[in-house]
């Protein structure tokens, strides 16, 4: 399986504008920043760009192209959407005490948790710098203002997001809604941000770019879905992430949810007893693992993926939108259900 | 010893914008940051107001006010900037594993370092959502995003301090410029901006503005010389930290910084021969103490405070400001050289 072709499209220019953002930045804090991004590896030697899909910068600018807009007027809109991310990535390490991301240690687990929290933080900062690059491009000052505000205001979403993911790890009684929120806010959103945000600099048609946040919101809940079933069987081995993560940090994902809320009361209290042993060790994620398969909740979960990207491909098709644009939207929105990275 | 009255007069206003600044956000997360700025306590019984002297509010209020501007319409970027600072409390004492700031414990020690990290990122985003309250007052679109941008740069400056801190604590090669150059970044840049960015609203006079900053940064300067002061002699223990805490921490703080530099070889090598023995217990402070006090460094230090309020108070003099603020501005620079909280 591989990535498809619109992800190739803007790769260059987006890994030009995020070595621009760094440019002149000598302090060793940056290098860190470099080291997130894959461009160094931790001796400072150079390692090649970034690894990442670019799902959220690819989106930004098919966006603006799709609504009719010049795509480099969006360039620093995406550049910084992609920092965001990739902030939240850093300071997620720290909090789930990960040490493994895309195959590599992770930051604070090698330049320490203090000095992480500083690097996720400056990364997060500096987003905002690189939308000071919009002042270089036509763009009203009004608009460059909201989009300011949209950006920081879906940081601040991404927060909750994230709050609320570590505040369940210990409860049980949530539900599918909970959930919801909790994805919403910590992934949906910021992929959502980024398509209403390309479409802003592409259009001031409101009605369509409400359209395109919404295709973006279904999107983005779909990725996290596909997400967490690829957390719990990442079977092609390619996350990066370590097996049974998830599931030893007590993370509701959607497959835990689907048991404890639909499941039936057997299989639940199963569950609940395998977590209330204390911390889960290699047989408890077995154990965990026996439970979700015995009622194939990955199915189900696969199905829930199809729902919204079936959504999203629906609103694509409504839209009238430049058709090459239109292709490779749907072509992201069938990535998704089918990804297996 | 009393805070100036100069702290009184906008204090109503800046708390009643702090709390509107949080008003109907009900996470969880929100009540943790209502903690932290001491309306609540840990079981979210009402704890009254603000415990802190809001050095950076006040300065900027009065900064407008100084230059002739109606000090109201900087009331959302002072209280975004004492966001600003407060969130880079709750960080700091996660970094430095310090539970205990103005006589309370801390965000980390009661929620835990990842929700911590959570608490401190989002009041920093809070703070741009409270400058959206800007376009509430008659300030051109360009002023106010050119004060977002000097927030969010400030904020990075801050981060670059706060990592050149960390980095120093394991190394002795640290000279006055290394030291100065931190503590400009860490403390002198958002105590510079805030009496940059209420000049600002004040006046279109950028010669004007430019004086105020530099009078900020001298403040902020000396503010910090002072800090370091406090963090090892607080004879009064009104600074609510532990006894002790920097030299645990080997912080380079300038009575430090002072012995590596200036106090010829001998004080030197004893003093890196205490931090080299490793972990620094009760008999190693003593015996920093010790060396800090063979040679008065305190009086030296205290000499440098003095230096830059009075490089402060020479400015100050100089400029043509309303009387009365100008008046106040000079008992804030007399506050910072005598304060002993």
């Amino acid at each position: 399986m591989k990535l498809p072709t619109v992800f190739e499209k803007y790769r260059d220019e987006i890994n030009a504008e995020l070595k621009l953002s760094l440019a002149g930045r000598d302090l060793p804090l940056y290098d860190m920043m470099r080291y997130h991004l894959g461009w160094i590896d931790d001796n400072g030697n150079s390692a090649g760009d970034s690894a990442g899909k670019a799902l959220r910068p690819t989106s930004c600018l098919l966006a603006c192209e799709a609504v009719g807009g010049d795509y480099h007027r969006a360039l620093p809109a995406a550049t910084a959407i992609e920092l965001v991310h990739n902030y939240s990535l850093i300071h997620d390490d720290i909090q789930d005490d990960d040490r493994e991301r895309r195959h590599r240690p992770t930051v604070w687990s090698i330049y320490g948790k203090p000095q992480a929290i500083n690097v996720g933080m400056a990364m997060r900062l500096l987003a905002n710098a690189v939308l000071l690059r919009q002042t270089e491009y036509d763009i009203p000052l009004e608009k460059q203002l909201r989009i300011q505000h949209l950006i920081d205001d879906t940081s601040l979403r991404l927060i909750e997001g994230q709050y609320l993911d570590i505040s369940y790890e210990n409860h049980f009684d949530i539900t599918m809604a909970d959930y919801l929120e909790m994805i919403e806010k910590k992934t949906a959103a910021l992929i959502a941000c980024s398509f209403e945000v390309g479409s802003l600099l592409g259009t001031d048609d409101e009605q369509i770019t409400g359209h395109i946040r919404d295709i973006g919101k279904n999107l983005g809940l779909a990725f996290q879905i596909k997400d967490d079933i690829l957390g719990i069987w990442d079977n092609a081995g390619k996350t990066g992430k370590p097996f049974g993560n998830d599931i030893r940090h007590g993370k509701k994902t959607l497959p835990i949810v689907y048991i404890l809320e639909k499941a039936g009361d057997g299989l639940r209290e199963e569950l609940i007893s395998v977590y209330r042993n204390g911390t889960i060790n290699n047989d408890g994620v077995v154990a965990v693992l026996r439970i979700l398969e015995s009622v194939d909740v990955q199915l189900q979960a696969q199905k829930m993926v199809e729902r919204y990207c079936h959504e999203a491909l629906e609103a694509i098709d409504k839209l009238a939108l430049v058709p090459s644009a239109k292709c490779d939207l749907k072509e992201i929105a069938r990535f998704l259900i089918e990804r297996n990275f």
